[in-house]
């Protein structure tokens, strides 16, 4: 720790995201990253509030416009935590002045908004991670493990929902705006969702869908359902829905193998449920001493939290930084937000057309 | 029981469905039925087999001839637990001569089949039923009166899922033979589902979906994935497979209103899940004195066995037929059994099409 | 089945367990048990309600006294499902004439009252059984067999609980009469966790226990708590309560032992959970063609009911009575329901005394 | 956070607990915590690992002798997180030189030791805490809230077990050395359990218990199994085991009363399964805006882990030094620490004689 490098971060957004990334900055040192962040800015538009996290998490200064942080030489990382319609341009202007770049998801309001963002920064020659944190969920990299392990043999199948209950009785929020949100459920849970498909079983290929708005005056979509379909060959369903009481917060997946299968819900995120030619699933609690990242923690049995998950996501950002491994394949780049991005658009489209849809990225697909 | 009417049954077929249905003829008198049933004649083709199982299910006579049973004169309800592709021939050879029909879902293996077999028996004015029996799960049944009673209030979603795991080690059976089957876990699991969806949530009016054969050398669907768009508003997902590592036989429902949810599994048949307002789920063990059918069985937290759907089915039939009440709503008529054909043949129609395709029904929605 | 032999069957009893007997001596022609029973006759106090049941269940004549049954020369098999205090008299009274026993649980209301029992059927040389009806569910077989096989190397933990909570109310019933009950909870419901300790671990060789009457006016206990040592060595608790809210009927046991450990729970008694070295319980749906009595029943995944537990064990006893094979291991002799008995009248003395109460039986431990 | 008064920590220990507690007060800046830890000093007796532990948890100064903290002006709390062998001398030493102090449980090897350090403390006059930390989950929390609301009725049963599996496959450790660890599953593991009695259901009176160490060659016990009588009238068990395979770290525990029940595990801590008389339990997730703690946190649904319910004990303990409320009921003080082990020393010898063992407090029960 003595020794180890430090970074400079701007962080824009004190809210939601704010809290989860500023307490998994001051993780670091405990945890030894290879490089150790020095909290230089936040910023929001409110000057109390920003000013009040600031006191909070620990940052030394608090400013008003992001444009001072990306003008700032303190800074060498910059972390883009404020709502979707403001991701492109801070974060554009970030790379271009070779700041590393860390944006939240969705990485834009639509596939050409999150190309635009991941081009730049590829141009500019910066790290760049998109924050899909749920790869991050010890139990996820597992999945991820056993899958390139081979453990299930040909994948067939995939399911994934992302389903949360509060939209029946939100009041009015930018989440509800479209200018503001880009998407409703689709983007905000979705996005999640198709983000895990991709890291677990490959990229999508046409997808057919349903986008609904159910509550009367909202700009954004409630809910979506939709088949997918593998550059494999495996199909599934995507379902995410703000609508579905007696969840907060499930977000859960199960992929089938030809020989096994596994299955995972980030209300138990401890737990990985697996099962091989042999039968049924076994609970597995993913704390284990030789689980993912279960080095840096307790003994098996002691579980950890949701905001546990920023703490290795920025981990790993800081080592991608120190150029220990690259951010890829593990976390998300750009590319990751741009493709997901890519999926959501033909969710969309195929929702209006009625037609099954192809998913034409603008790369050559690996 | 002294005093209760006897109509005599011919049953057709003596293995999976010979064996579960002629337990629950024998269950009647039991349950106080108000018609009792007589066993007169099973039939088969294979002379040994059939005999061997007369004798141990209590069948007078053996026959290897249906249409020995058909003429009949002592056999007012015919039973045909046959494979698919003896479904037609048989069941309206039956109702033309005057006999209450009982016939094993799918009712026909196309849309077309099965429109004949309603049409006819429906003509010839017997009491008809198509064997869709989670229907007469209790908690199948509760959930069907929660939603009755407005308990979830407006329905927004249904996602349902059929899984089982035998497919990957299975060897040559008239289950993978296009034209005995129809089609494989489609017919055989989907229409499970899709019944079960119609019941609990009224009509479908269009499907997109994806069929797929993953197994090499067989004729029939492996699998298949849907979106669903239902009369009323609500969007949903279907999905069978016979690959699903670790589920033996998941046949599993979760509905979400705008005041609730339900969620059942039938491997777990004696549980209801059930949110409201207020929160997570509740499991409730639907075995209490007030819930559907437990008059007829044990006190509390004594559960019950799949073998004892088809006794309620039974015994519902057969009050239908001694006139105390009808088959519908709460059996599935043929009616129901055309609707899930037009349903599944919508589902295939998409996958070759990539379009969402409608359900055109030969007959106006109610 | 054409041509097994025929044994005459005489009840006692009309109630809950008279209706569970009933349908389970009606399943074994299905099943092709080795003896057919025939139904001569049910016996109650009731006149009406006796012959209300002849009817329903199927039985050719209905008694008042269960000494005409006894005296009955067609009767080879009585069977007694009557209140507690009805068990020794005319069970006794039947051995002595000739008759093989099968006699409900708790065998006597006293460990001597159990003992007579034993004695006098066993001195009649007739074959007996006692209503340990749990020894037949499949889970609970598949565990037995589990140990014997050694899966889980020595046992040193077993912890047992049976809750219900329709004590709390519950009006007057014969089951707070201490004169027909002889106890409480621990009788009706702990006699069952005591059965499946010896079954599963072994001999149990001294109780702590406190026994309560929470609920004023009853004369019988309505919960105990005991700590158990085994003659292996292994240590354990039991517990039974109808006090238990959240609880319909929660008869759950645990074993671990040094390689492995089973959990079973009755309200989902077609699943075994079993653990091994390596980790975490796995669940395991007890409906594979090669588990217990499966071979008589349906394919993977459609589960069994608590009433074809009885189903079970009737065709055992039948089997035993047929010669093929004996009551014990896998059924419970009345020298079971002595033992147990044993153990109910320690944990009664132990509550009293404040002191580790021996169990001292009238018989050489094996 | 600006105004926040500051106060010097010491602790004592840098392994497990170590690691635990110096996360718990970094997180004190970001939970806004009325009085700030600074981190002063942290001592071991291994130079090189203690050197290490400073650098990596963020303390100033890294000293070998906790005497040189215990002399410290600087330091205003001091923090034993050292083995138990070490608990009683340094904390009463800091106690007596007028710092508030924290110390792991169990408090004392024995009653007599513990009471010790409670008197010695009361006598100092300084804030004192025992770091039962699963006081400090939500959902534990929540349930004492509900007792004490009257939400259960009168608690007529509770049961709570701690089983681990590592004990079968563990190497030799300071854990299973008497002089050092005092006892072994009892006091590791039985501590919390009784320590959750108590905050939960009241004084315990008397137990009867087995002591078992069932490895070769271990000084200290292995398990126990005992059962319970409270001050209120309701019975109950306790365990523990280190070797109960197929669990990690099962901390559970049930507690039933006339008008409800109320069950937890800590493997999934975020949950509290609750019943009241209409049925069944209810999963809660305990994670909404109005459930203790969460006004610290995050969004529904977003789970806590383990190591964040030393943020909220040690958040605890610094409100109470700086006058904002007491560190009873909630946290437990030294008082609980050495009643816990009175009831620990009860099941030892109760254990030895045979004998249900009343259990003397050093002071009058409330």
């Amino acid at each position: 720790m003595g020794g180890a490098e430090a970074i400079g971060v701007g962080m824009l957004g004190y809210a939601f995201m704010g809290k989860a990334h500023s307490r998994a900055f001051q993780a670091q040192r405990a945890l030894g990253a290879p490089l150790q962040p020095e909290l230089v800015s936040i910023s929001g538009r409110n000057a109390e509030k920003v000013e009040e996290a600031r006191a909070r998490y620990g940052w030394a200064e608090a400013v008003t416009d992001w444009r001072e942080q990306v003008a700032d030489d303190r800074i060498g990382l910059f972390d883009n935590g404020g709502p979707n319609a403001l991701h492109a341009e801070p974060t554009i202007a970030a790379a271009r002045n070779g700041k590393h770049v860390l944006c939240e998801k969705p990485l834009g309001r639509t596939a050409e908004e999150a190309l635009a963002i991941w081009s730049e920064s590829e141009r500019a020659g910066v790290v760049h991670m998109c924050g899909f944190n749920y790869r991050f969920v010890p139990a996820v990299r597992l999945a991820r493990e056993l899958l390139e392990a081979g453990e299930l043999g040909d994948v067939v199948h995939f399911r994934a929902r992302y389903l949360q209950s509060w939209g029946w009785d939100a009041s009015a929020s930018w989440r509800f705006d479209a200018a503001l949100a880009g998407s409703g459920a689709l983007g905000d849970l979705g996005a999640h969702s198709i983000d895990l498909a991709r890291y677990l079983v490959g990229e999508p290929v046409a997808v057919s869908a349903l986008v609904r708005t159910f509550v009367e005056g909202r700009e954004v979509d409630d809910a979506f359902v939709a088949t997918v379909e593998f550059a494999n060959g495996a199909t599934g369903t995507l379902e995410a829905s703000r609508l579905a009481r007696g969840h907060a917060n499930q977000n859960t997946f199960e992929v089938n193998g030809s020989k096994g299968s596994l299955s995972f819900d980030v209300e138990r995120l401890n737990e990985l449920e697996v099962a091989d030619e042999s039968g049924m699933f076994k609970r597995v609690l993913v704390t284990e001493p030789e689980h993912p990242f279960m080095e840096l923690w307790w003994p098996p049995g002691h579980i950890l939290g949701w905001g546990d998950t920023f703490t290795h996501e920025i981990r790993h950002l800081l080592s991608a930084i120190a150029g220990e491994g690259s951010v890829a394949p593990h976390g998300a780049t750009f590319e990751d937000g741009y493709r997901c991005a890519e999926v959501c658009d033909a969710i969309v489209r195929s929702s209006a057309s009625g037609t099954r849809e192809a998913i034409a990225y603008e790369v050559n697909t690996p």
